[in-house]
């Protein structure tokens, strides 16, 4: 299917903008990259990368374009591409939080053929050089369809995630934004409060600090405007916030009292385990937009898409078992 | 130094006593081990280790005996294994929290030469077969030097912990329990909060959790029952979790205000790199107990006990720069 996109274009070249670039064309495309930051720029075309003078060289002939800066320059690059898209051609972003980006196109590209996306695959690391061709392995791909959605540019798009590696996950702008705010907001916004409260006790438990405070820190080694890009503006991480706040007041009452942590410890583990533990059964989807974001939101999400025998194509996929 | 130990006895085979019955044996001591399960026994005996029939039959002979049962059980072991300490024998333990174990041992062995420790050197892994001798190298290892501490004693077994990769840090085990509720105490409470919440928003959430939740939540695959040995009873962990209750109901406030993370990931962030940042010089340190719990609390550690011509030792360390 993927064989649909002749030359991809990807603007910014971050470490997913920059993965990007790399992945396209490790998957056989032609990929022509872009970033408004020159020493990135010569760092991709000394590594042998195919790069464009600016963004409008890029976007002119790609029939599929990628916007992989941060979030404040979208609406900025939006309106400077914009005359220069083609008519067919798909354009896509990787922003953590969907519902921004899609009003911004909505508004400053209304007649393009947009389909957003979020791979879920950062690291701490930024930039063109902790970029990794082999980054969105096996990592989930969030593909909003909106009512609006061309379904033959998400198909399209979907494909082309398949051959990265990853598994795009049909669901829509909003609920994304609700999920995200649970397992990409939390836990930045607690590695970000760990990190400060858990060194504030002196030089001795600086010296002290081993594998609990490392791993739950982090992921505040990640650069704080970013941060900041993923966590503002999206109520759900309100909600999720007075949630955590309620379960940690009540579990230092219980300590206060000397009682125990026992019962929230014996629920977090349950909770991890539960998760490493789920199971997947493959299933043979239906190209119905609506059934499709019911199987996202069930767990589930797309493994392949296929010519079938008519013409049409056969969309496969995993979903959890029971 | 640690040639003072000719028998080392090591009670309780899980993840921290199995990697020290390994790093003692590696280094060349005589190692002897114990624990109250019969298959984690077999599969000590099984691997080559020297193991004991009964605590008594360890503790008979040896010169160094290791606590490292859960804390539960060191109330029992040490009322159990008194009559059988020599008097020469230093005993000491591998616990996270160093006050309650000082309270045990000088209820039920009050004669005993006694030495709390803690090894830093935990993972979420648990028993026997995820032991690993070199699971201490680098690790920092408090060390307790309490009013009635015998300096040889603990001299002898610093020594031993450097010889073991290890860095002895001198503390007292007030000061450790609150420096560890700060990071091990926190850094699980909040794992084990956002292995739950990070969780609850439904299946998508479940589906599209990836580096941040995966490593955020980490530690919740710990033992529940040993992560409440960490946490309950230390009234220093009360404290950090109000400071982590404020500090979240701010950012939660700030956000429902459409206000931004930004300076809570900028302060993560800073304190973060701030502390990988740290560099060390070395120092001759003075062997008196103030001064050594002095150069703990400043985030120094030893890192070699040598013999001096005048048949005495030095003590070197390192200290923070500046």
């Amino acid at each position: 299917m993927s064989a649909t996109f002749g030359r991809v274009a990807v603007l910014g070249l971050g470490l997913i903008g920059g993965s990007l670039l790399q992945a396209i064309q490790h998957a056989g495309l032609q990929a022509i990259g872009f970033d408004t930051d020159a020493r990135t720029l010569a760092a991709a075309e000394g590594a042998g990368f195919v790069i464009a003078r600016s963004d409008a060289d890029a976007v002119r002939g790609a029939d599929l374009v990628f916007l992989a800066m941060p979030l404040p320059q979208v609406a900025g690059a939006v309106r400077s591409l914009a005359p220069y898209l083609r008519a067919d051609a798909v354009l896509t972003d990787v922003g953590t939080l969907k519902r921004p980006v899609l009003s911004l196109v909505r508004e400053h590209a209304p007649h393009a053929r947009f389909v957003g996306g979020h791979p879920l695959a950062g690291t701490e690391q930024n930039g063109w050089a902790a970029a990794d061709p082999l980054l969105f392995r096996d990592a989930p791909w969030a593909l909003p369809i909106e009512a609006d959605t061309d379904i033959e540019a998400w198909l399209a798009l979907a494909s082309l995630v398949c051959d990265l590696g990853a598994k795009p996950v049909p669901t829509t702008a909003s609920e994304q934004d609700e999920a995200v705010a649970r397992v990409i907001g939390l836990p930045h916004v607690l590695a970000e409060a760990l990190a400060l409260s858990g060194l504030s006790g002196g030089a001795l438990g600086l010296s002290l600090a081993a594998g609990s405070y490392m791993s739950g820190s982090r992921v505040a080694r990640t650069r704080p405007d970013l941060v900041a890009t993923w966590c503002d503006g999206n109520p759900a991480l309100v909600d999720a916030l007075t949630e955590v706040v309620d379960r940690l007041t009540a579990t230092r009452d219980l300590l206060a009292g000397q009682g125990s942590v026992i019962g929230l410890a014996n629920a977090g583990f349950s909770a991890r385990m539960d998760w490493e533990g789920r199971s997947f059964e493959p299933v043979e989807l239906t190209l119905e937009p609506d059934l499709l974001r019911a199987h996202g939101r069930g767990g589930g999400w797309v493994t392949a898409v296929l010519p079938d025998a008519n013409g049409g194509v056969r969309l496969l996929g995993m979903r959890p078992r029971g």
